[in-house]
């Protein structure tokens, strides 16, 4: 019966070339018949299936000719998971609720969840049944009672077993996270280098920006292309021992991927959240042994010593669980690290230290050379105590450099980051000594001048804290490549004089 | 500086007739100038101000010719908000995070919540500047940490401020609401009626249905115009003491509309949000006394006698609080009352009781009258154990009819509810004795009938828990405006049996 209804009238699919950031809608014509009769109002979830795929949507009823009676418009994210030409005949029906909602719910009411609660939720958010107010439920009923080790590990798990898996020959294979919150601190591309170098294993995956001016990926991607499938991040790896391509397009956690747009959009980051996120890629890329940088400052992620060790402990032992051999490290994180805040500017810093310029930021260099050491000692490279003087000797013969070259190659071919064509400096109003730096301010001032979406664009910092300034002296350039953006960062810079601190001199 | 940019790309207004049921919606143009140099990307909260107003919407991208480089287009929420020709030239701008989002925060990691933070929570959550994950992790959280009594009290009290209100001349002026999830029992116009020829004041609203098959004021508007406004329903009232509108359209607990959507949508309902929900809209109604009705059943709202007694005294100490007289009632709600489920197919049944017709639902009576004789002494109309003889003779010689149909006229004209076009039995297989109803189920399959935007359709249940059922003998009758309608329920039905169960006779 089910089928002589719903083929007594068929919609037809319309790509609407709709862009909603993963968000799958459809539109409905108000009048649409099926609509009435299946019972449909506006904002309902339903369920469209053409040929053998199914996807869920936000339905919106359109009443003007944007929309046919009898036709369904795709958003892209739709029309992706449907992969169906324009006119193909669809089945609208109402979805099935997603049952793992009432193990969320049990967590909102302070229950521990068993193992399979766990997998269950992880899945149906995997294959994308949650809704964005679902997962902003299961991301707040996490937050608001913290999860045991226990659920930890199996949120870890449950995180893994949804995505692809990479392994690798060998024993030892090298990883490294930074928990983040710090604008530039590009240390990433130099670790991969010098490790690979070292004859490490380092297959490393990294995200693009969300809320931040610049990921590693969107970096990386201003001198190699990094939207990589899993079989071709294999060959690179294979090949040189290390890549640093984009997380997401290689699909080794699916789920996280979901989890931290809403995470973002609430501001909330539970620690059980964090280290399943965390912990889940590297165990999905293969990795044995992860170096973890914790930036801890007023301003970073990690703002407290304190935090900073309680995270340390939850991804040690979760670690240990699951089978990763973590190292801690936690470091400055008071002001930016390297010069440049954007992605082609963080990609000049990464350049400069690799190529050993004069110009290169020192900061940089130094807190790269920090990590690579324990990088190096824990994959078993170098004798504990002995990391960072080899990672120093593999940066300045040469070694460090060729490696990342070898790489960008293997990952499409190298090429020289852009350099933005309007730049403006901002001066020094009264001399004085640099007390303070808003990281959050400044990164917003890099994103509305246009990063990272500009790949050019961006902020680069003249100055670190401590440094006496004389009046007029540049703190600060903004680099944008449309003379909207420069003055949309420009004013905003005006206003916000918070972003840097002088005391007086 | 600001206005430099803004002007020189100027984007204008256009009407999209895209239905979303509240939730504010504007599309661009991939490549509208004005997005990029501001930086925005699809699915961003955007600002948008025109003339002097504003409103906050989700921003999503087309690339094809739906929208020009130079438009934006509105969807009916945001064009309700603008209120501007199509054409008006119109500003986007990043909004301003919602900073009482960071008191939700707090409540999330347990902190209890001062008066201050409550409050700017809810003028936030009114004025629309909460996006849906905001609010399901704001209704999260209140789930997750159960409110204090403090909390409770000014939760309701700033959801009586963010809203209009209306006072009446007299000391007691009487209101009655169900804390619902049982179908059918519609006593609500019977309460009016009876209370109001008792010479009671009974500014009664009702809500539309947002999960159910009819809400009071869907079953109301089969009968009269509900749609009234502040001043229509003083008039009502003044003219005829009582009167039964649709509560969102009053705008007395403008963020109760708005958390509710979100609350369906999760599942969730906590205590507190529940008790600030019910009493906000009596006090801001103008009412004093006011009689709670908690039908208490394995699948009703409320599932045992236990969270009754718990919701009644937070209800009962709340409402002392905030200057209500709270009485709550606890009745029986292991089975619809009444026999129609359905807009129209509830008003028939309320007005057979009204007119004492014989075919008339006893159980709806005798439940109508229980609650009218409660409401009579509450409200002092009578003595102390003369409630329920006083309500049965304005019942049974006519006034409450009389009253009902005054009230309809004053509402804008009394109208016979219609009756569905299409109708189908649903007979027993077997013989047996009827164990169980599944009130949800039973809702379910009156909404695939079509109730309520069909005020026609529902279901009529002949049958009560512990009758004998002979094979062959009808137990429901599908009611529906259209064929694919009435198809889609007859098939629900015959894949769902356990919506009555019987055991073998």
């Amino acid at each position: 019966m089910h089928d002589a209804v719903q083929s007594s009238v068929v919609l037809r699919t319309r790509r609407l070339r709709l862009e909603t950031q993963q968000e799958p809608i459809v539109l409905l014509h108000a009048d649409c018949p099926i609509a009435r009769s299946v019972g449909f109002t506006a904002r309902a979830q339903v369920e469209l299936v053409a040929g053998g795929r199914s996807a869920l949507a936000t339905m919106y009823q359109v009443s003007d000719g944007l929309i046919g009676e009898h036709e369904v418009g795709l958003s892209e994210d739709v029309w992706s998971h449907l992969d169906v030409p324009d006119g193909t005949p669809v089945n609208l029906r109402h979805p099935l609720p997603v049952a793992s909602m009432s193990a969320v719910r049990a967590k909102v009411y302070g229950h521990r969840l068993d193992d399979d609660q766990i997998r269950s939720i992880i899945r149906d958010v995997a294959t994308e049944r949650y809704s964005d107010v679902e997962l902003a439920t299961f991301i707040t009923a996490f937050s608001s009672h913290q999860a045991d080790f226990g659920e930890m590990v199996t949120l870890t798990r449950a995180m893994v077993e949804v995505g692809e898996g990479l392994t690798w020959p060998g024993r030892q294979i090298v990883d490294k996270h930074c928990v983040g919150g710090l604008p530039a601190n590009r240390t990433s591309p130099l670790l991969v280098a010098i490790a690979a170098a070292a004859g490490l294993t380092i297959p490393k995956t990294s995200s693009r920006a969300i809320t931040s001016p610049a990921g590693t990926a969107d970096t990386m991607e201003t001198m190699a292309p990094v939207n990589l499938d899993i079989a071709a991040m294999r060959k690179v790896v294979e090949r040189e021992g290390g890549c640093v391509v984009w997380g997401s397009n290689v699909g080794l956690s699916p789920a996280d991927d979901i989890i931290i747009r809403v995470e973002r959009a609430v501001g909330l980051d539970s620690s059980a959240q964090l280290v399943a996120s965390v912990l889940s890629k590297k165990l999905a890329a293969g990795s044995t042994h992860v170096l973890i940088d914790l930036p801890v400052g007023p301003t970073a992620k990690v703002r407290s010593p304190q935090d900073a060790s309680q995270l340390s402990e939850f991804l040690t032992l979760v670690g240990k669980e699951v089978g990763l051999d973590v190292r801690p490290i936690v470091t400055d994180g008071s002001q930016p690290v390297g010069n440049g805040i954007g992605p082609a500017l963080e990609a000049h810093d990464v350049l400069a230290v690799l190529r050993c310029e004069n110009s290169a930021p020192a900061d940089l260099r130094t807190r790269a050379l920090l990590l690579a050491g324990e990088l190096l000692e824990l994959g078993g490279a170098a004798e504990q105590g002995a990391g960072q003087t080899l990672a120093a000797s593999i940066l300045d013969d040469g070694r460090a450099l060729r490696k990342f070259l070898a790489i960008c190659a293997a990952q499409g071919g190298f090429r020289e980051p852009p350099v933005a064509p309007l730049r403006h400096d901002l001066v020094a109003p009264e001399a004085g000594r640099l007390a303070s730096i808003d990281n959050r301010l400044l990164a917003k001032l890099a994103k509305l001048a246009g990063a990272p979406a500009a790949a050019s664009a961006g902020v680069r910092i003249h100055v670190k804290l401590g440094d006496e300034i004389s009046r007029g002296q540049p703190l600060l350039t903004v680099h944008a490549e449309t003379p909207g953006e420069l003055a949309y960062a420009l004013e905003f810079a005006a206003a916000n004089a918070r972003i840097l601190q002088l005391t007086e001199a």
